[in-house]
């Protein structure tokens, strides 16, 4: 039983998961480049293995191709749009993720980027290293009306933890209208256009689909207010890069703060823009929720090897949403 | 009647202080230097005013005996370390402030100070900047332990804030005994050295007496734990910034959030520590609380020169205060 980990850092915070894989006296290797693989790059390791316990990177029919052993993938986290969950269907390989334990941290860490955001923390913190004094003014939440595109695990604690600003307008809208009632009076249901064109502060916390592929794109930049500010803590490639940069540079909209990127590391113009704030896909990076993704990924895999039942297997739907909406690019 | 105004900027976020000036037939000047007064800037240009709208610069015996004509100060803001009560008294000069007004803003930034800190986010966009791609990992301030020492205005509101993110312990501090039953089970009241030793995240929200001049000293921060983070958002000089430095760049406490400054503006070797978030004291610095704040001080002048009762004249304990503590330095 040998277990390839992909997913870096691993075992860092909480070395459970590696005591586990001991204890059941599974073989594992930790990725030995250190950073997210390519597909080729993943094909060339992955021969040997029995199960992955994966990152974001892609998982395609490629990889399935050359991994002759493969028969088990656990995610450690929630999205699958690295993942072609049909293909490794085909080739009779189950898969299973963590989809509640990043959500406290995703949303802590987006009412963070919100306050800087309004607040221009950011820049004020910059400008001290520059040796410049300049005040700020800003908004509080509180004044603002805000837009969560996106209400599942993700937005709907985003809601929770907003509800202690008391904010006026928190305008929302998801695919499965959640039940407005566990949110409160001021958090309404509405369409998509109705937040690019009334909010001062948008979040998006959307899996990555083809039909969420480049969302906010020029169109959908250019009906925000240019006093608006955009949030990305979901998944890169929903927001399409070049229109961001095109839109701040230009004053279209008056900031962001971006968690996630097309492509991982990334090193592209949103990093010299100074009313763009980004942070290093650290959504899920909190000790407490990194430990349980890696410790419920780890458990799968062991249920697996011992033919136990899987506790958090990927529900059917998401395999016809990826028939339906095809990959995510 | 004539008001000079010293506090900058003025009338920018909202005109109406200085449409109501205008409309009283008020003739106002607006700082000429656009920055902080030196106590010997103010008495140059004090001679010939009747009122001030102040800002947190100085205002001493030595501005007062060159103040003629001077009877009222109307404070933009609540802190009162900057006037010297009882020798204004002496002059015959009443003194007024706006102590609910910056409030909401100030708490609003402490919580995103709190969650920046937390989760790196200052470090993540500066790596971006210098090219650097490196993923931290950061605490959810429900996984924390919260110190919040003095818990007026403020601090209450810090804590309302962080219910609606069920933190497991706040431990809070304050001269007065806060009624704790106001603030839920999570909430306990303990001594100032307990929240020292004990807290993973500590703020401060006090006035600057001689009290809490310097109250985190080296003693202090050597008490804390190695990860703890230490926020100032309430004034400078709280915080011994020698002490602060020090404990900063030898790992005594890991790291800090600091708005306000003993001098201001700021250029020390705080701004290069990247441990460190500096903000250029914007507590209040958000466009509602700030055009609150104009409002509230312009109309008391208003009052003040028509004769009318004063609705927020400094209350007498504050007099006392100063003279059982002496001033602030």
């Amino acid at each position: 039983m040998k277990v390839l980990i992909t997913t870096i850092p691993f075992g860092q915070v909480n070395s459970e998961p590696l005591d586990l894989l001991d204890k059941y006296g599974i073989e594992y290797v930790i990725n030995p480049l250190n950073r997210k693989l390519q597909p080729g790059e993943l094909s060339n390791l992955i021969s040997d293995f029995d199960a992955v316990i994966a990152g974001t990177e892609e998982i395609n029919n490629e990889v399935f191709e050359r991994a002759q052993n493969l028969n088990f993938i656990s995610r450690v986290g929630i999205g699958l749009d690295s993942v072609d969950l049909n293909a490794a269907k085909k080739h009779g390989i189950r898969v299973s993720y963590t989809p509640d334990a990043p959500a406290p941290a995703v949303a802590e860490l987006t009412i963070g980027l919100m306050i800087s955001l309004a607040r221009s923390i950011h820049k004020s913190n910059i400008d001290f290293i520059e040796g410049n004094w300049d005040r700020y003014f800003g908004y509080r939440l509180a004044e603002m009306n805000i837009g969560i595109i996106g209400v599942g695990r993700i937005g709907s604690r985003v809601i929770n933890h907003l509800n202690g600003f008391n904010p006026k307008n928190v305008y929302i809208n998801d695919i499965n209208s959640p039940q407005l009632k566990d949110f409160g009076g001021q958090v309404k249901s509405c369409s998509k256009d109705f937040i690019y064109e009334n909010c001062d502060l948008i979040t998006l916390h959307v899996p990555l689909t083809s039909e969420t592929f480049n969302m906010i794109s020029i169109d959908q930049l250019t009906k925000m207010r240019s006093h608006a500010y955009i949030i990305n803590s979901s998944r890169g490639g929903i927001i399409n890069e070049e229109d961001l940069i095109l839109a701040l540079e230009s004053g279209v909209i008056a900031g962001a703060a971006i968690d996630t990127y097309e492509e991982e590391p990334y090193f592209g113009k949103l990093s010299l823009l100074n009313n763009c704030i980004n942070t290093a896909h650290m959504g899920s990076m909190t000790v407490d929720c990194r430990a349980n993704m890696e410790i419920e990924a780890t458990k799968e895999v062991i249920r697996f090897f011992n033919m136990e039942p899987l506790l958090s297997e990927v529900p059917e739907d998401e395999y016809k949403a990826q028939i339906l909406f095809g990959k995510s690019k």
